[in-house]
């Protein structure tokens, strides 16, 4: 483990930018993971970081300790600072003093759409990106298409309301979802309050793409007019539209309630 | 239309200081709606409100006229002010310019459960409190409970993310939900990812509370033994877990397939 004591180190000054600036990430190609369950998450999920960043004060915490371990018996850099110095780093508040800089992933171009998928067309709240990106996990659908007006999926809201989501499932940003529906081999649904077809009614036991849109708008009208199907939830009483990350977790699981009750 | 022109104006003192403090609003028994749609949900779903203010850059949207227009003729105040004035009572930041003054609502002490309701138990974050009211509206539960240690859901946050649905629900806040749970005439359901009984398992074509808890701890565990079910929302992958918010939709939407399809 080495020891970082002034904000003028190098390594400390990258850290600095990285954390505050999300042009700094996407062009660096890296992220910062805050907090030991992300951190647990990567390493189970996706092995050792690039760095693991640690508070002073945090060493003693058995769990932090654990990871710490784990990084270095990985060979992955570990480097302790003081908490003043790592405070001025991390965005979460009262957290534990543990963060890892990982590599965001680099994938292939997307292919032709087969397998379940997430669509996300200019949703704007990192929390709502996050949310939708764990149900996806949760409900064991794995691949992830955003428009460029989508929030940036590593952030560190995202991250944080994603809960690790990240790391077990393919996230592909800045994706021409109109190409994307067009070519897709397998149905797209979009949601829709104006939709006549209610979800229970659309055969949901086999591939299909979620395309989801903005929190005020909804889908694009000339993407929405490019899917298969457009459903509605059904709903009760005066209240006519649902949160999308709320919309998105009705959907992915009702298609699992018809996958498992085959 | 009265004009306010000063920061030592009365009223704008008590917005000022209603506007930056939970307390304050916890006190008066009032809260501030920011924006053209909460506005006009109050209007359309409980009628003027104590008094509506308005910037003077807004007076010329025609969404606002209407307001302003709806709310003499109901003969309530309305009060306008400078741009400034208003933006440094405005928790949203490039806003329309709209606000009104309401009172909370005053609700008898709970009484036995009878009818479909949600619980929540120690929630922790405005934007899942607002999303759960808002699902639970749109699913036709007009029925909420929550703990003291649950985000007061009068607060700008919450009032934000639930897009209206507190002016269609009852909300009851500070509950002993031990007792509310103890004396409940109607099964009480408990989410939990220990649980072996599957949501699809229950019969939900009745009415039954939806007891839900803190985001990272779950439902406090003397309360969850006090529960009729506890219950899981099958999952598939390596993610464990929902957002509290994103649970609740599927189990909300779960019972309202259930009793539409009976």
């Amino acid at each position: 483990m080495k020891t970082i004591t002034s904000r003028d180190n190098p390594l400390y000054k990258d850290l600095k930018h990285l954390a505050g600036s999300s042009q700094a990430r996407r062009k660096a190609g890296q992220t910062l993971l805050d907090g030991v369950h992300l951190c647990q998450s990567y390493l189970a999920l996706r092995g050792a970081p690039l760095h693991c960043i640690v508070a002073e004060g945090a060493l003693a915490n058995p769990e932090v300790a654990d990871i710490i371990m784990q990084c270095e018996s990985a060979h992955a850099y570990v480097t302790a600072m003081p908490d003043a110095l790592y405070n001025a780093l991390s965005q979460v508040e009262h957290g534990v003093g543990l963060m890892f800089l990982i590599a965001t992933p680099v994938l292939a171009a997307p292919g032709v759409l087969t397998a379940s998928a997430v669509l996300l067309d200019n949703l704007q709240d990192p929390g709502n990106v996050g949310s939708i990106l764990r149900s996806a996990a949760a409900a064991g659908i794995t691949q992830v298409y955003c428009s460029s007006g989508t929030a940036f999926c590593w952030s560190p809201k995202v991250l944080r309301a994603a809960m690790g989501a990240h790391f077990v499932v393919d996230i592909h940003e800045n994706v021409d979802l109109a190409e994307l529906v067009k070519a897709a081999a397998i149905p797209v649904l979009a949601t829709s309050g104006y939709a006549t077809q209610r979800l229970y009614d659309v055969d949901l036991a086999r591939p299909v793409a979620w395309l989801l849109g903005h929190e005020g708008q909804g889908v694009a009208h000339d993407l929405l007019a490019l899917a298969t199907h457009q459903v509605v939830i059904p709903h009760l009483g005066q209240i006519e539209s649902l949160n999308v990350a709320a919309c998105a977790a009705v959907c992915f699981f009702e298609q699992l309630r018809q996958i498992q009750s085959k």
